[in-house]
């Protein structure tokens, strides 16, 4: 599987004239090498030149890790002492003619502490983004990476149905994230998940990114509760609003239309279409309906490996869909000190169309 | 507090000619704020001048979160189209004079995405590495950090208390782990572990950075975990490591020279005392042993918002340790194929000498 991912990232290299890449930790480097290595204060770098075969620097106290690995690597470690550190690049660029070349990078993942270690072993070189590449690379899922999503997605389901009867008025957010979390787990969740839930309740729910408080819920409340588990390393990512008790008639109607707004765009989606017509299908209902200017955001993101990756579903994005693509519908209204409304389901590319395979009811519950 | 700590910041900037930084999230930007935002695809910085208001850079999404800042700031926000995103960053630093200024930078936390956008909105700007400002801004802690910092120990050590029972042969690394993450979640941990705890059994145990696996425990294993917990973002970080029936006496030995070079770092430290010494007073331990080779990182680290931060107690850091300094000590031994030990603790340095934080017994205990 490595080798079939090393020889698609080669030809992608190739279409995309880059001869050398600079990796650090994360999904990318999993992906190709079924390695995992955290993103911390030691440098951890894999560099690939096509044709020949990776190299990676990285700490002594990590070099057993790499027997793990299926996919032939050169290797150069470290100690602990960060005044040798920058040998360890000279040594592995070495091995490389890297005179003049342009250097691509995951320009989301690589830092400044990296880029300082590689312009100094390689000055004549030129460091470019190459996320294109990495994007193309990861973006069309295979069998095996949905069906982990698809249980992601059953994980995330099966543990919000868990611990509804827990979720009434008197209840705080943080309390709410906290058994969501310990329920995810319990039901076979990677330990690391994509995100901690969010759970916002009336105006901190007006905040499309609130991080849970100890704000206890009150009748009258919308309730955002936003969140995934991973499986294998593949996220899922959910989001559905309830009432708590009886809701104005403002923040029902608020409700519908967001409802619609999703329906529209998880129908939207098609082999040959520009993500950007997902987008539009969710954002017209929406100003249709008098909200364009709460709904502050993108109407989602691609989903995989990463929480938010390619392809993003946003207005300014040409990218045309893929039959293996998987990404988020997640339109929202937010209104300033009322609050707000995100219903948000995971969608599968297909040849004939898209298949939603999240499956939480999307009626308003009241709870 | 975060103004006190802004006035830190000023002086350490004065005192290390750096007029103008750029932070990216993360515990320093948390840390002077008090606000919390995610390092995801979007860029999102905090710009500070000397003397300024500081200026924040961010996504439209998130604005709402700096009402929840008692800090005065001026902000740009923007949609997501990334194509405007530039223009965020050319807004910003009109109004800041950059001419040829030097900018400090987080370098394990600024990208090379981030680099861009600053780049080209600054020209003539030189970038430079500001770590040394920001460890010395957050490497003494006060007497609320020191607290939280204690129940993440407790909370930690409570966990593995509880879930001892279900520790022998026949159960897999990997349950093991999940119900450690659950019961820490369950005691009052934030949501966000400092890491995912490491339970490496057998040969695994010799890798002193394993990811749990299937394995099942079997007997005569060494069992090494490594677990914190986080309270109001204070880490906790220890490593007990346990016997699984009758060892090997060479198993048995590595762990009475690891329990004896633990006790020796633990009360080397002093206020004054370089870092490199508490290294030393674990590693020749080891030395007089005869496993120095097998001992192949660093004695510990600091610990606070971060799971690693300064001081970093390795036998390169010359650095002084003051009072309210706090660190691991976790000296360990991996005998490849055979197993590993590795017992940590958590130090706080105080005027009259060290105090250990954590409290779980070192004896080897056989479960």
């Amino acid at each position: 599987m490595t080798k079939a991912r090393i020889e698609h990232l080669k030809e992608l290299m190739s279409r995309h004239k880059i001869d050398t890449i600079a990796i650090n930790p994360g999904p990318t480097l999993t992906y190709l090498t079924g390695l995992e290595f955290h993103l911390m204060e030691r440098p951890t770098v894999m560099l690939y030149q096509r044709g020949h075969k990776p190299f990676m620097i990285l700490p002594k106290l990590e070099s057993t890790k790499l027997i793990g690995s299926n996919l032939p690597m050169h290797s150069v470690t470290y100690n602990d002492d960060p005044s040798t550190w920058q040998e360890a690049f000279r040594a592995a660029f070495k091995h490389m003619n890297l005179e003049g070349v342009r250097i691509g990078l995951e320009s989301t993942r690589i830092r400044f502490m990296e880029m300082n270690y590689l312009q100094t072993a390689a000055p004549t070189a030129r460091f470019v983004s190459a996320d294109q590449i990495f994007s193309e690379l990861r973006v069309v899922k295979d069998e095996n990476e949905i069906n982990d999503m698809r249980r992601a997605v059953d994980i995330a389901q099966q543990s919000l149905r868990e611990i509804l009867p827990m979720i009434k008025a008197g209840v705080s957010e943080s309390r709410i994230a906290g058994e969501l979390t310990v329920a995810m787990l319990r039901a076979g969740s990677d330990p690391e998940l994509p995100f901690s839930p969010i759970v916002a309740s009336g105006p901190n729910s007006a905040n499309p990114h609130a991080a849970p408080t100890g704000r206890v819920l009150e009748p009258g409340d919308l309730l955002v509760i936003d969140w995934g588990a991973r499986v294998n390393g593949y996220c899922s990512d959910l989001t559905r609003t309830f009432a708590i008790g009886k809701l104005e008639p403002e923040l029902e109607r608020i409700y519908e239309t967001v409802l619609k707004a999703n329906m529209a765009g998880r129908a939207a989606g098609n082999p040959g279409l520009a993500a950007s017509e997902v987008d539009r299908a969710s954002r017209e209902v929406i100003d249709q309906a008098g909200f364009g200017e709460f709904f502050t955001h993108r109407t989602g993101h691609g989903l995989g490996m990463e929480a938010h990756e390619a392809p993003y579903i946003s207005s300014a994005n040409t990218e045309l869909l893929e039959a293996g693509m998987t990404y988020t519908v997640e339109p929202g209204i937010y209104l300033p000190g009322k609050g707000g409304v995100r219903i948000e389901d995971n969608v599968l590319v297909t040849e004939e169309g898209t298949v939603t395979i999240s499956d939480f009811s999307g009626e308003l519950m009241i709870l």
